[in-house]
């Protein structure tokens, strides 16, 4: 079908930088951009900003030793070099005269309630490199949250051969972000895809569905009571995420397939929805978790100690050694003994970070759905 | 199966705000962000950023009227209110002391080579709105280019039934992004899952997949020569892309069942690709495009009319009155006359911005696979 030629009007060429005409040869030459991170072959990583006017530009991110000053060069641009630095996906942020922000020459911008980070990766850490293996495919949807009666975003990871084989059923892991991030932040920084895509590779984890939700259900300053959150977080998770996972996906439905872990705020949601519905989630963790007090928010679990325990197949959490959150990982863990629940606990090297949580993630998804 | 319990170290305490534990009710509040933008009831919308030092803000976006400065108010925030602004998806910059950058208090950030952009919505198009209607799905991958030897992203929306109708085939649009741009911003800031969605339950468009590649082959200082662009990304396209979405999705892979459009150099890709390979694409267009010397690089499909007439279901390109490259387009439609190129060119409204855009892929879409 062609449709019929119209004409409306041939404008007319002004001068000057609008009247720059692509029907030309050589093609019309778009400005290069500043480059920024470049990190060089040795593991040392130089940082750029065009900021002719600032006074002061520093940039930190989460390697050792904290923030670095940049110094003015040529054309206004700022920069340092740093490192070597050691294999590992990093986060950063840059602050010009006070204000944090993104490297705006870094197409690679953490997802965030709030962006200011953005991230580089020094190469070589083989569980989250993109490996010449069968690899899944992430999904995302929105869905209208009855509960929270508000469009809400969600990312799903298949593993691979689900578009293949059309009859096999998966067992699903609930993923949860911490307080800053958002449902994409698992995959964008998380690698959780190709942490998931190696993991199997090297049979040692079960194929199986990764849900990423939002996790920030109440939003605006009420936002701030984490567990007024947690309740609606969890409302949300039960009358719409897990219909609509269950719906669209061939999900297994019991609680032996059921896993849910979390980082930070994540890992607070994780461990009390997990202990709270252990007829739903047979597998649960948490990862530097923000945790409210256990003994009243998780009294159900803890005065059925048999239930619980025979209902869950691992209840798992670690918290890093320089993590501000430890001492409430151990009280949780002396308080789960006191009441003679069975738990794997452990303080580990590291702060509260995304590396820490990488490496987490490795070690979690190996344990889950085993039996 | 349950590890055995490991308690490696119980923390001190330290005093001071790493001290704060989450174990105590009220539960530890998170500071509250700004909020920016706020959009308001009657289509007014606020800006907001903190920047105690900074002299001089603005706030510029694709709004009619241009930049706005904003004032220095209490605590170092900056705003300024404008508008009532007409329903339309606003993209925006704000710019500190000269320093162009995204929102840093706005989730919603524009996917960009280069990230200085955020986007906010008034909401009011029925078009691109998610809908009470059957919704497709977005699912992101990486691919190893053997053609560029590199790890490159591809979106792909399938649409509505997709997973459910496992034996059916599909057509497949190729849509292609601006020279800023990326394989994520046709889903974030163009809403073309939405705008597909919806199209197909008003029964005004086929079902169709939907590839949305990286436009960006060459990289570094060399991706600034388009033509080159343009080959290298060629051949990507026919080497590496589409192999891989006719192996991994059910796709019907005749010319007829295969479109390709795309905007501003997304739109001289489109143009030179499509034209050249007319065996392969049998629906063509082009919005905004940048066009690069037709008369040399489409020579082969102008010398043999017939032949391009013959296996071209359509040629469809527009371009605002207000874009800088409607002559070009004006150009290449007189072109193509003088061949005796049957071709569908419309001038229209608008610049060369995404509300454009987005109404032209409203228009494109279901012009294509309709016999």
């Amino acid at each position: 079908m062609i449709k019929s030629l119209l004409l409306v009007s041939l404008m007319a060429v002004s001068p000057g930088v609008f009247a720059q005409t692509a029907v030309q040869n050589p093609p019309r030459q778009i400005a290069p951009i500043t480059i920024s991170p470049e990190v060089h072959a040795d593991g040392t990583v130089t940082f750029r900003v065009p900021a002719t006017n600032a006074t002061k530009v520093t940039v930190g991110g989460d390697w050792a030793g904290g923030s670095k000053e940049m110094t003015k060069g040529e054309n206004g641009i700022w920069s340092v070099t740093m490192g070597p630095l050691p294999p590992e996906i990093y986060s950063y942020s840059l602050n010009i005269d006070g204000v944090a922000m993104i490297d705006p020459n870094n197409v690679w911008v953490k997802p965030m309630r709030a962006p200011r980070t953005s991230v580089f990766e020094i190469p070589g850490i083989r569980e989250y490199d993109f490996q010449k293996v069968a690899h899944g495919t992430v999904r995302s949807h929105q869905y209208e949250s009855t509960t929270l009666n508000r469009l809400r975003s969600l990312t799903v990871y298949t593993p691979p051969g689900y578009d293949q084989n059309s009859k096999e059923k998966y067992p699903v892991l609930y993923l949860l972000h911490g307080s800053g991030d958002n449902d994409a932040t698992w995959i964008s920084v998380g690698r959780a895809n190709n942490i998931l895509d190696n993991l199997m590779s090297d049979g040692k984890a079960r194929k199986m569905i990764v849900v990423m939700t939002d996790g920030h259900a109440i939003i605006g300053p009420q936002g701030t009571n984490r567990m007024a959150n947690v309740s609606a977080y969890e409302k949300d998770l039960f009358t719409d995420v897990m219909p609509f996972v269950e719906h669209n996906y061939r999900t297994k439905n019991e609680s032996k397939s059921r896993a849910i872990v979390g980082l930070s705020m994540g890992g607070g949601q994780s461990l009390n929805i997990g202990l709270n519905h252990t007829e739903t989630f047979a597998w649960v963790g948490g990862m530097s978790a923000s945790i409210y007090d256990p003994e009243t928010n998780l009294a159900k679990a803890l005065n059925d100690s048999k239930k619980t325990n025979k209902q869950l197949k691992l209840l798992w959490f670690q918290c890093g050694k320089d993590d501000r959150l430890v001492a409430n990982a151990s009280e949780l863990s002396a308080i789960l003994d006191n009441h003679q629940i069975k738990h794997a606990f452990k303080i580990t090297e590291g702060n509260h970070s995304w590396p820490v949580w990488r490496k987490y993630l490795v070690e979690f998804v190996p344990l889950i759905f085993q039996d």
